[in-house]
């Protein structure tokens, strides 16, 4: 299997560790696009990914799969060990409550932000909208000092063990540093979380 | 358990047709909200969803699931057939995969240009932006046509067969009404499938 991955781009980093965490590198050949150059948006990438997305997987049968926890569930179910999606039902409905919620109302809140107010953005957002970005980072910072709050005396996010929204969490967070925001440093809970989830990936 | 449910509101409907597509209503005992009246806004709702959210699942133990995906994800695992999430690796991965594609590129873009543009929601959304209404319209139908060609003798969307992201597509076309857009009657492979997707959960 080949897995297309961007460094340092939030989605193909969410696959890529959570490959990591499974022990599971060596089970794909990584093959690396520069979004900053805009290899994505190439024909021969797009063959691959019609919606010009990293990351993409393509198995070994030539099928591809975009969508970074869609490939995430795929190696779930690949190698099952060690479970980050839930054992039961309860676990997966908690596991994929807390996932979604970091990832729409943080991860994609701040990607809005970002996408609307920083002028390396310029050129692909075409108008960045200030008032959308406002109302963006208003909403991010609404939910983070609520996520604080939540990891309260908690080790990881969701069902008491670590899981794929600890990993979602944790890529957020570094993400949010091209605006110099720094979650991590202004919240006491979620800077004791970064660094367990930091460790944790070591 | 207990699902809260707004009928006709498209989270909500996303869980309930899933619910009912692996028979299984009888399984719930169902509790409407209104969001027009704003009773998910009220704080005895908010102890269940502390963001507002609608569906929420509640479980016997007390434990409170939201975010209509997870609480499909939950019933999956509890009544797996029909399997309508994928059987291994490849299915789950393909179906997620389509599944957050409409939810992204189609759900959340026309969510973004109705709450930006129609006048029920200018109290909700401080402030309405027009212009990020008019990029979220184009954005939402620029990827339905694509969608559109996807489905062009395809029965279901992903996997050759009957899922989840059938139902997300066909709730979203529903929900696009609310702007008098019509995907269903503008696209022919749309429409055709909108018209598989009724039957089969009638």
């Amino acid at each position: 299997m080949q897995l297309y991955h961007a460094p340092q781009a939030v989605n193909p980093e969410r696959t890529y560790n959570f490959l990591k965490a499974k022990g599971q590198l060596d089970a794909v050949d990584i093959v690396e696009i520069s979004i900053m150059k805009g290899e994505h948006k190439q024909a021969a990438y797009r063959n691959l990914s019609p919606f010009a997305q990293v990351p993409v997987l393509v198995l070994d049968d030539g099928t591809t799969i975009t969508e970074s926890r869609a490939i995430c569930s795929f190696f779930e179910h690949m190698f099952p060990e060690p479970n980050l999606m839930g054992r039961d039902a309860m676990e997966k409905g908690l596991i994929e409550m807390w996932d979604r919620r970091v990832e729409f109302m943080m991860m994609m809140q701040f990607a809005t932000w970002f996408r609307n107010a920083h002028p390396v953005m310029a050129p692909l957002e075409k108008p960045q909208l200030p008032e959308a970005a406002t109302k963006a980072e208003r909403a991010v910072k609404a939910f983070t000092a609520r996520l604080d709050e939540h990891l309260y005396q908690k080790d990881w996010i969701a069902a008491g063990r670590f899981s794929i929204a600890d990993i979602t969490l944790y890529l957020t967070c570094g993400f949010c540093g091209v605006m110099r925001w720094r979650p991590h440093e202004e919240f006491e809970n979620i800077s004791h979380h970064y660094a367990r989830v930091r460790d944790h990936l070591k």
